[in-house]
């Protein structure tokens, strides 16, 4: 049998409906349920579903539907217990939580008179109206809901260009600001790499991958599926893209939407090639063109991530190698590891060009052209005291006369973790490194250091508190011994070049600090942005104008 | 000035002796200090370093001899205290340890007769005598000392291998069985892919990938890196080789040493060729050759790695298509992600060769030779409930009719992660294939599920746990989503072959279950051990026969 049951003047998010349909849907008798707001298109599903009742046809916007289909009128009385439950659950929540509410967008905007961004997630025909109303009050938009005529997209992006501000979405499904997750997000590093994206899930690809590299975002600028349709021109695109190309913590630009009109892509394309970063595009579904200049471009959201993270290695080389002085030239490797001394030596000898040596007196494993690897494993060092992955003092003693050497570009070293190895070697070589940057002639350049480290996140040591603590340090880390050989190759013998270009200036207000945010719509997304330290205040939105069409037009034309 | 303390009859082993160095030099006053064992050849590098006193000269083998120079005599006093609460704080440990321990092997044997190997890190004068008694009382041997000499390291092996035991070693660094770590040696998951290793550092690097790559190791086996030398011949190579080929929790088989003499090298070639398992052979130093038979041959350590978890991988998934009846023939791609089901239409249309249309009706992103791919974030199932990545029950509902179908051979999905997404993504869609898989009829064959999992390891819902939730359901996991659309495609349209020969014979003895260990040397070495949970019995060893070269060759000829 259908029963309904409506609680007046109490509106909720689709969340909390999801959260109460959930809840009412475990109750014992209760065979189907339905739970939505009594809006005229909801109505329309109620009808088509089997759920319309007289009651629900009668009820208004801003009233709690609740159609179930039972045994018996009995369970009537425990739906409405289980109903009235949740919603004085959700009055205490909402008392405790410590973030400012209010029931206008002033009253919010009062409270948080900082605010510098909206994130909008009310129902598609309420959005517009409510990002309007922040733009002209100075902040930014993230429009979250869907829903919104290309009309109105166009005319709110038009509207915030002439502002200086910026309309992401709608439909935007992810966000990231300094770090500050909006919407759907994952949660990675803080690092170089800027995204902007015109695809939620996309986005939220291209970030996973880059933190799988082991690098971190700067920010990601959702710009919603159709900034990139000839209507709206990509003007969200183009200025987030600009934010980006002056924000002094973004290294390389990633954009990636699904491949937009001819002219928009040039546009699009025209102006990555004209800012001064390295930035990798991806059309998804056109193949990956070749290089265009500073642009790469990409065939699929992990080779995006690859390409990105490719490009902030490759202009971190190009740092490091205009630090070195002309005398600079010798590579040094010093290994615990005797495989790994030889793989390295064979990099060298293969990639200079020289034949190895079938002996190697004193764990001389490779030495031609100045460069040399020697690994202290080789018992001519292990006389009278224990192996170097035990003890890595006489490595560490190594470690910093090489680096005092004038003529040392790269020293490379391995750090190997495990069972039966020192506790704490990247500490070691730390230590030698910076006790040797100390003592360094301050005019004689600056030593790279290169170590690639053999570990597990099982480990006692742990791999990622190990590599930390290098990086920290200013070590370059690989995890591949063979790679770690490459790159001091590449850094010891590639023309040295200038310094990159570095965005002295300012960043851009909206990407100078997290944002402070009013939220309006959903509250989930204001107790996420709490729970993340965000500065939010949340509107307790209810649809104006009882959500009628006509009245809701007419209030339109007044702003 | 020089001073010396002798302490009579206090045998060290070297890491305790390491560790009592660091102690005393940190001690205010101590300029320098040399602390060693007075054996013939300690005394030699206490002369060269210009630290031999009178007394020194005088001290025996068991006798602990500590040099030092400090401004005055009045360091002696503080430094005979310092080594007194050493030697005293080691006693404590010794009797707290839980393992355990006797003056001799048989002693400890008696205490652990269920002993099964030893391991044997004896100074190398004594490692044959050490190895060879464990031989004889059918122990296999682990011979973690150098300065064995080749011609004992042929004696030794060809012994064992005469009584079915296998020498590890000498000079081994590095080994694993059944996940028990020997010697160096890192900590990684348990898995399918065994190594064969005559280098140690090697062997760590490639657990450390494969590691990396989400695989784990079934056993690693060091064997020395003289093994291959034309007098030893590969006697402890084919050995390993063949205990890996016999054991049923190896499916992929990795060989790595330095280059061999030519004739040991195709005796390990030809052994890796005639046993069943997917093999790849590293011969560093060496260029990696073509394919030969199931041979494969790897360049670095890097590349081995994730050449062996390629192969493990073609493996499973040649298992997985035999399990597949010939009416299976669909893939059924069902994504929260938009852009995620967007990419992966598009390895499918470019896979099958057909074109991708220009609309996704209902979200129904591709739909050709009975393949589809659909967005359930369209607007066509977001009316009146929340998006997928919020609630994923509709999309459950979906995957568990897909899996039902009986012409469905691939169900590909996709599990969102990051702040606003479901709690418990990899809990819904686990759910949801444990129902299907249950409702299934028996004779319908089994449907492969395959998911593209987009997260960090600092998203709420834990990237590592999701993955390991979803593969201990046997769903197959990719962290690009664009590799498990082809990874969908090749299981659905390839060939489907015959299920890859599974050996279901008994384990080895050897690598039937964790060892349980004698341990012959370093404490530490037990400690290690005993931490991991292992059966041990320590030997508190002091060099026989005074250290006596002429009575030590006499004992030995009495053996």
């Amino acid at each position: 049998m259908l029963f309904s049951v409506i609680k007046r003047g109490v509106f909720q998010d689709s969340i909390s409906l999801m959260l109460l349909t959930r809840r009412i849907s475990t109750l014992e008798g209760v065979d189907r349920v339905s739970i939505m707001m009594g809006t005229p298109a909801n109505k329309g599903i109620f009808a088509s579903t089997g759920f319309l009742t007289p009651e629900i046809d009668d009820a208004g916007p801003t009233d709690l539907c609740i159609a179930l289909e039972a045994a018996s009128a009995a369970m009537i009385d425990p739906v409405v217990e289980a109903v009235d439950a949740f919603l004085a659950d959700q009055s205490v929540q909402r008392e405790q939580a410590d973030y400012a509410h209010a029931r206008t967008f002033y009253g919010a905007h009062n409270q948080l008179p900082q605010a510098n961004l909206a994130l909008i997630s009310v129902s598609g025909n309420h959005a517009a109206r409510e990002a309007r109303r922040a733009l002209s009050q100075g902040l930014n938009a993230f429009i979250f809901s869907d829903n919104v005529s290309v009309r109105q997209e166009r005319e709110l992006k038009a509207y915030a260009h002439r502002r200086g501000l910026l309309v992401m979405g709608p439909d935007c499904g992810t966000g990231a600001l300094c770090g500050l997750p909006l919407a759907f997000c994952n949660v990675t590093m803080a690092g170089a790499i800027g995204i902007v994206g015109a695809s939620g899930t996309g986005t939220q690809a291209v970030m996973a991958g880059v933190d799988a590299l082991g690098e971190g975002i700067s920010h990601a600028i959702g710009i919603g599926g159709r900034d990139l349709s000839p209507e709206v021109g990509g003007i969200s695109a183009l200025d987030a893209i600009d934010l980006l190309a002056r924000d002094p913590a973004t290294e390389v630009i990633v954009f990636l939407s699904k491949l937009p009109a001819a002219s928009v892509r040039e546009r699009v394309v025209a102006a990555l090639e004209a800012q001064p970063k390295p930035a990798v595009a991806l059309f998804m579904g056109e193949r990956a063109a070749p290089l265009r200049r500073h642009l790469h471009f990409a065939g699929t959201l992990e080779d995006a991530a690859r390409q990105a993270v490719a490009c902030l290695r490759a202009r971190r080389q190009q740092v490091l190698r205009a630090g070195l002085r002309p005398a600079q030239q010798r590579i040094r490797g010093l290994f615990c590891g005797g495989t790994l001394a030889s793989e390295a030596a064979g990099v060298l000898a293969r990639g200079l060009g020289v034949p190895l040596a079938g002996t190697h007196d004193e764990g001389v494993m490779f030495d031609a052209q100045g460069h040399s690897v020697i690994d202290l494993g080789d018992d001519a060092y292990t006389v009278g005291r224990a192996h170097p992955m035990i003890d890595p003092s006489l490595r560490s003693d190594m470690l910093r006369q090489a680096a005092l050497d004038p003529d040392t570009a790269v020293v490379l070293f391995d750090v190997v973790l495990g069972c039966g190895a020192h506790e704490d070697p990247a500490a070691m070589a730390v230590a030698a490194m910076e006790d040797a940057r100390a003592r360094r002639e301050p005019d004689a350049g600056r030593v790279i250091f290169v170590a690639s480290v053999c570990g597990t996140r099982q480990d006692p040591q742990d791999l990622a508190r190990q590599i930390a603590a290098l990086r920290a340090a200013h070590i370059w880390v690989e995890t591949s011994n063979s790679e770690a050989a490459a790159v001091a190759l590449q850094l010891a013998s590639l023309s040295r070049g200038a310094l990159p270009l570095a965005s002295d200036t300012d960043a851009p207000s909206l990407l100078a600090r997290r944002p402070a945010v009013i939220n309006v719509g959903l509250r989930a997304f204001a107790d996420d942005l709490w729970r993340c330290g965000a500065a939010v205040a949340h509107v307790d939105w209810v649809p104006p104008a009882g959500d009628d069409a006509v009245l809701l037009r007419a209030l339109d034309s007044l702003n």
